[in-house]
């Protein structure tokens, strides 16, 4: 058994592996081109697949590089489309393993295995993000919780996407009986199969809660509006009445009710409280609040 | 007829089932790892499911918790993965029943039957839940409203796919002719189906009618702030011309009409009236309200 | 021919029938729980159909009653689940058909066809309701209407799932060619299934037009709401100018222009006069309207 | 070949017609029944079609009117539910081609291909309307427009139910190798089937440009709405502090600073400008614009 | 093997190759009606395909124009439905190729592999916008985000349905077995299907964060909307008291406390400040912002 790890997909060591296991030239080109979705096909004589590593990169953005697998009866082919810490760290993963001495399907298997085990940290990295936009969203809507919520959107949407690429993938090892894949390796392709499909459900339910999580943000604002409203209009009710009385109060007309009268600020004072006494009943009898 | 009751699935008597019986290493790793979605498979000389045992957490949140089980011609073992009130009366109630007596596959529908019956309540739970929160929605919108709308959100997401893995493990049960199932029992399992395609088609309607409190909440809302702006213009249609014309009359300037008269006060406070009743007149007129 | 009518499913009766035809006990349960979905199964030697009788309640709401039916080759047997008029209507009308010289597959299908034919003025009902929400939405938005519109999507989304699975029925009793029905009803038996068709797809309709309903209301009151800041944007514009101005000419300051003129007050109100002309013509200028 | 045009579906013809041809009563009544869905059936003999005729009405709406078709090796009877101008005019443009020197399945053809002709000029009207109504949610949102979007989502609701249907039928007409259909003329109803289901994908598309429309009328309506509270906060910025300044100088108290002064004046607007300014900057300055 | 290109439609050349090559009446009439969908057809001796090729136009819009080709076992028949500068191009890049030397399924590979490369820069012009688009709902919300979101959406729209209809052409070519297309083309062909396809799921996800600008602009609006209406009430806030207690102060009546004193500015100013201070707290104390 033979394990070629291919680091430069534009070098000549791709092109001799082609021409010495008859690569099908656009299996050869898919290598070449970066952001392939995840995909398996048949070629002659050996298995292609694309996978999708994914990676958080430190601005919280999600990045997906391509790790192209070609494997036959006796011969393995990994291609590392660009230097990748996480593929990298796969492929010596399971170097580092009982590598050489096993079958090509069982190295196929265990890069599989591992790719698809590393979606679940990230998947657990965006259902705490959701929780505290959630959050957020209810307590303190700002611009940029509905930054971050897009941005979610964005990464989810994108992971989904190879997701369920992944997933065609791992449901066509199942269901096409390959001459490279031993029949004791089904119950793991299977395992691989549910695992990408519960995380495909997580993806799912992610959506769901975040698009939620949106709603609450524009339910959140809507009431804060309310809030501030009634401040305003409850201010309104007190002064207004106070304003037009002080105003009529101090007009340069004659015959303003006790304006000659000691008590004439009490008067006052006291039409300023009755008019705003009022207006709240008047308000609150025909439930305007 | 034998039955294994495990509670302890990270000891060692897991293990020797697994040697007697022949389980699938994967299967055991399964019991091991919790969080594993309701599913069935088949093994060799056996039958693997996975159920989800739910339960309300006082906090009103909601948990669910696994139960693992094996079964085969001649015995059944069942893992309780976690300590859980729930899965224990479960069994309790199975094992309290003409237990021993019966062949796996009754008791093995004996114990689905009583996980899936189980789910209801709580589903009338929410349903209540919501009847509620659609008369808050409408009738007094606030923040605690919204909070509560998600978290019931959240949790008919994770009944509805605990009820989808179930309804596919029915289904499942139903469609294959299992050898470890005798004839007689099909009707009963296609009962369990019934259940659990009942119970989503509640959780469908539940999800639809909490999506529409959540746009009463916000058509409330909205329809409040309207009110509130209304308030807010009709004080100040009735104030500002009061306001304009006691700040005319108090100006320090000659020539104001009737400020030498004594009847100067009725003049300033008609040209209040008046100006007012032209406003609100013209604002009728042009159907600004 | 024998057409047994049992008005209590607790009763003895059932359980003599049961013994009689060899009713399933599942099937019997099912007659003594309520609120099951319309379904049909098939026993030993009958047919077994669950049918929702569906009623409007004086206080608008929507109530289905459970009307289980058991036919074979030469029996009938109906359970009212409730005492129901609509039930006990439908029995009566057949009956005083041609009842009992016809055969069973015949006095089925004119119970069907009359539960089926009883959803088409219920429907009728919510179309008209929906026309008068729209109306309402966009004419008077106003609280009532939010909650008639929620009331009616609550009764819509109960009729879609009694519509479905009467469908299912319907579509079962076209697909299976059973023994207990003769040729010459296939016909009869798609036009139910084509009339339980066209109230599913009208049920679909509505419940988009309500959806559209809701958007209107929300839509109207954003309007409204835009229309009552703009009457106080206007009001503002307008006074503000005035009060400044008038403020100004009240304080007891030296120097105030016009002051000590006999025509003070019409140089304050061309002060006034000006300002608000100048500031619309800012406001439009600038197309702050 | 003959064929028969029944204008009155009440009558004796279609009895007699119905007993030369032995058309199965079901049929017979949907004639006379309006509100019949597009469909085709399959009777002894014979097919039989109901196809929608769609016309807009002159206050905007649009109205379905049945045309029934009965066609066998060497008949065609047409029913005209109701006198309709569009009805008759296919009849006539038929009529008037090499009519009955055609074979049934060939005068079928032509009537179906008429009928779904014109549901073109319909769909486009709709179109022209959807541009329209996007232009004025964008630039002057006002209920009509509401009103006239509901409209136009009611009749895509209503044609895109005809289309479905009517595409249901066109599709059967193509699976089913009928005996009354020449092999030749298979070609012709293909292309039916592809304008029909062209038009359905027109309407998706205007049902979703419309759903835009609407989100497009809220959303320029809330920017409208935070457009004028703009200009009412900056009105209110800018004259409150003049309010302030003026109200304190007009306050009967004795050291106002400045107030014996002959540039008291000066001194007091240049404190109203001063905290205008003020607040304008620190409004700038923790971004609350 | 012989290659036509028809730049005339409705001239007399296609009319003499229909002839010759027996073209179907209507598919020689598709080429002759603009805006037909893409599809495959498969005539006598020959495969027809309609082809849409997109062209952004200066003004921003989509257009998409319609290549026509007919191929046989020995021949080949492009008809340019309109002058459009795209077809030509792809024309001319296929002709330069090694042309006639080539067999004609391997032309029809050609174009068609040029026709769904020429749709990749127009979808990464658009996902470029929805970008910048985001950005812009997100920071500065304004009417032309909201027409530029509209003609985006209205473009991906158009770009859906080509890539749908595209893709089952390119799915009819990997199915059915043409005798027209030697095997060693498939899996050309099935690189076409998976460009499409992934194209298609690119307009999906791009759809969605369409979707999403338009939340974000309502909500980015509806923030704004609220903290313009909490700067008003602030200013509320402050400016009230003030005026009230000025007021009060301007009123001519007697007994005004502090009125006669020297300090009586300040006693007012305390008073303004006083009240103030309470008004906040009382606001903060309730939480009402």
């Amino acid at each position: 058994m033979k394990w070629y790890n291919v680091t430069d997909p534009a070098g000549r060591e791709l092109d001799e592996l082609a021409a010495q296991y008859h690569l099908h030239p656009l299996h050869v080109e898919d290598c070449r081109h970066r952001n392939q979705s995840a995909k398996i096909e048949e070629g002659q004589g050996y298995l292609f697949t694309v996978l999708k590593v994914m990676r958080l990169l430190p601005d919280g953005s999600l990045h997906a590089a391509d790790l192209d697998i070609f494997f036959g009866s006796n011969f393995i082919i990994t291609v590392e489309e660009e230097e990748c810490p996480e593929i990298r760290g796969i492929i010596e993963q399971v170097r580092s393993g009982p590598g050489l001495q096993q079958r090509p399907d069982q190295i196929y298997y265990r890069i599989i295995d591992h790719v698809v085990d590393a979606y679940l940290p990230i998947l657990d990295h965006y259902d705490d993000s959701i929780d505290e936009l959630e959050d957020e969203a209810l307590n303190s809507p700002a611009p940029p919780t509905l930054s971050r919520i897009f941005e979610t959107k964005r990464a989810l949407i994108l992971m989904r996407r190879v997701l369920v690429n992944t997933r065609d993938v791992a449901g066509h090892l199942q269901r096409t009986e390959s001459p490279f894949i031993a029949r004791e390796m089904w119950p793991f392709l299977r395992d691989v199969y549910d695992h990408v499909a519960r995380n495909l459900d997580m993806v799912e339910m992610m959506r769901d809660l975040l698009s939620g999580a949106l709603d609450v943000y524009l339910s959140s604002v809507a009431n804060r509006t309310n809030q501030v409203m009634k401040v305003l209009t409850i201010l309104g009710t007190v002064a207004l009445p106070a304003l037009v009385v002080s105003g009529i109060y101090g007009m340069n007309v004659k015959g303003l009710p006790g304006a000659e009268s000691p008590h004439g600020l009490f008067i006052a004072l006291g039409l300023m409280a009755c008019s705003t006494i009022v207006l709240l009943y008047v308000l609150k009898r025909f439930r305007w609040f």
